[in-house]
């Protein structure tokens, strides 16, 4: 599970396949080209780590440092915070369940905001507050564009909301993510979707220091707007997750080339099928998650794209079916089937690095700046991911 | 992750969420049922183990003795010898680095059968095997349906693969997978796809008989045809998975019912988006998996169905959007949205039981032969699962 490396192990050769692998390069190229566009706009950064849910993987997004982080489960926020990090938001509506452990945390010495888009939800967060004698800082959730959950910007009852959550201390402010813009498919329409989502926010917040409300936060983000956003002003915070890896849907989208892919699956081959034009290995949707996030782009690519062990991309051949534990490779576009006899390494870039990463316990740590690689890119560290809720 | 239980925690309104949840009743009737017609048909029943991953589920297959299992990967196949099963069959096909740790299974004397397809890998076998001393029993894998692996029954190099394993004391027999009787709608066309199953097989294993080559095993299954085949005359075994649980796949192929569907994934009721006519809860893909296997089936259920926490299911009422931790339910054919306020706890049925699983570190088991669940059924167990690979 967390591996020592043996000798044996110390290369992409070594390891039982299939195995996730982080390529730090590509990983500290991606993450210092978000936090350029950051410093440029003059907001905050707030990395979601749910993508790579490693604290190995979140020491380069502040240069060491336990920076501001985005969390998806209290089980990321408790590991955070036991190493150190204590300025959290929790991106999730909150149930009133949770709330124990959220004030266990809040009690620690964490700043650990919550979200909250109802009436509801405001009263019981208001009433634990009062009844643990701690604010438990919270935020409204602003939908930006019908994505998922939130109060529109202009909710009759989005004052109403911040005056419970005022009157007992912990009112921080406002989020918003523009889920619609992984499927805006040109970089203007991902700049106006940005606009967007910075508009809603913004007027939210407006609309909340009007009725004489304090608003601390005003936190926008999603990987693609926070790499077309343009202006944010008004913004205090951006969030971003999957930036860290990048992946196929991000790459189908032109975020990023297939190039800057940090994360992907070590597997091996195990049969041919020459009849269908089939290259059979170890690594099925086990190892690369049912995500088929490219079939609704204008090129699916399947389960994944193959490169070789390097990370080389092999042109046309794609991972076009998934069983537990068997991956269907196949040519595509006039391709000819490489020659992968019985034991050929190959790396597979994933569609969805979240869901990809998630069907792992960690990560081998290759360096891809590190040049050559015979007989295969070194290991240099394991890091391994938080789990559960 | 494998929580002590708590008094709080003694019950499906206790865990925070989400989390799996194993219906033991549901279960047990299902293995019943495998078993009656295993024994009707007078085969041996290997089950796989792939879909629960659980040494306490296992435990039910055979009465509580480690009888004979099928596996997916040699942790699950180190996780049950260690667990005292001596009788394995490791059904995916065989990579060279995977040797030396399935001839320390060998060595601890646990019969651990691997699984081939080609002359390469049978001289690779027979060559660890003449340098380590010891017997590593193979199967040929044959193709009965064009799904995956395998070579056809006819294929010419067929009797020199098995002469290579035989020569080197390692041809166990032979073993096929229907992987298409998934899409076989009527109990009929099961029927047919579990005769074809069974006479590829045994045109295989024939074939080898007829050069002189002894044949063992002649394994047959799948779920589907498991439990549609009349006649199973030269089979020595079948294998099964999902059955223990069964799923929506299953639900919907007419296998079993919505009823007999084990498990489950609670979550919480965390929004309301009455205006787009959604019902937002905490149980996203990270919970259910991104499986939406019933997507190509005459009845597509999203990601799931839902269930109140009793396990009856609620009419109309389906999971159809997941983001990471967030899943939107939905009603259709004109069903009413019910009233569920922020923190109703549910039971979301998974389309695959496999995938849906394997997003978990294990089970609590409720029991539900236990007739009235007031305030919600009672925890009863903790199953750890095995992962990794």
């Amino acid at each position: 599970m967390s591996p020592a490396l043996s000798p044996a192990a110390r290369n992409l050769a070594g390891p039982g396949t299939p195995f996730a692998v982080v390529d730090v390069h590509r990983m500290r190229r991606n993450i210092a080209r978000l936090r350029a566009r950051a410093d440029r706009l003059g907001v905050a950064l707030r990395p979601h780590v749910k993508t790579a849910k490693s604290l190995d993987a979140a020491a380069l997004l502040h240069d060491g440092r336990p920076g501001p982080v985005t969390v998806s489960t209290l089980a990321e926020a408790e590991a955070f915070a036991d190493a150190g990090y204590r300025d959290l938001t929790y991106a999730v509506g909150i149930a009133p369940h949770k709330l124990p452990r959220v004030i266990a945390l809040l009690r620690r010495g964490v700043t650990l905001r919550i979200l909250l888009d109802s009436t509801e939800q405001a009263m019981f967060v208001a009433a634990a507050a009062r009844e643990a004698g701690i604010a438990v800082p919270a935020q409204i959730e602003i939908d930006c564009d019908g994505h998922r959950g939130g109060l529109r910007p202009e909710a009759p009852g989005l004052p109403g909301i911040g005056r419970i959550l005022h009157d007992a201390g912990c009112l921080d402010g406002v989020l918003t993510h523009a889920g619609e813009s992984y499927f805006r498919y040109t970089a203007e329409e991902r700049r106006e979707a940005a606009r967007n989502e910075r508009d809603a926010a913004v007027a939210a917040a407006g609309r909340l220091r009007a009725a004489g409300l304090p608003v601390t936060t005003v936190s926008v983000g999603s990987t693609p707007t926070a790499h077309a956003a343009d202006d944010l002003t008004g913004v205090t915070e951006l969030r971003a997750g999957t930036y860290v890896f990048f992946d196929l849907v991000m790459a189908g989208l032109g975020v990023c080339g297939p190039a800057d892919l940090a994360l992907s699956v070590v597997v091996t081959v195990i049969g041919h099928r020459p009849e269908h034009g089939w290259i059979v290995t170890d690594g099925g949707w086990m190892a690369m998650s049912r995500d088929r996030g490219t079939a609704v782009q204008p090129q699916d690519q399947g389960y994944g794209l193959v490169a070789d062990l390097t990370g080389t991309v092999i042109p046309g051949l794609v991972m076009t079916g998934a069983s537990q534990e068997h991956g269907t490779l196949t040519a595509r576009d006039g391709a000819a089937l490489p020659e992968l006899p019985i034991g050929t390494r190959l790396r597979v870039l994933p569609n969805h690095a979240c869901a990809t990463a998630a069907q792992h316990h960690g990560y081998h740590v290759v360096d891809g700046a590190h040049g050559d690689a015979a007989p295969a890119p070194a290991i240099e560290a394991y890091w391994p991911r938080v789990s559960g809720w």
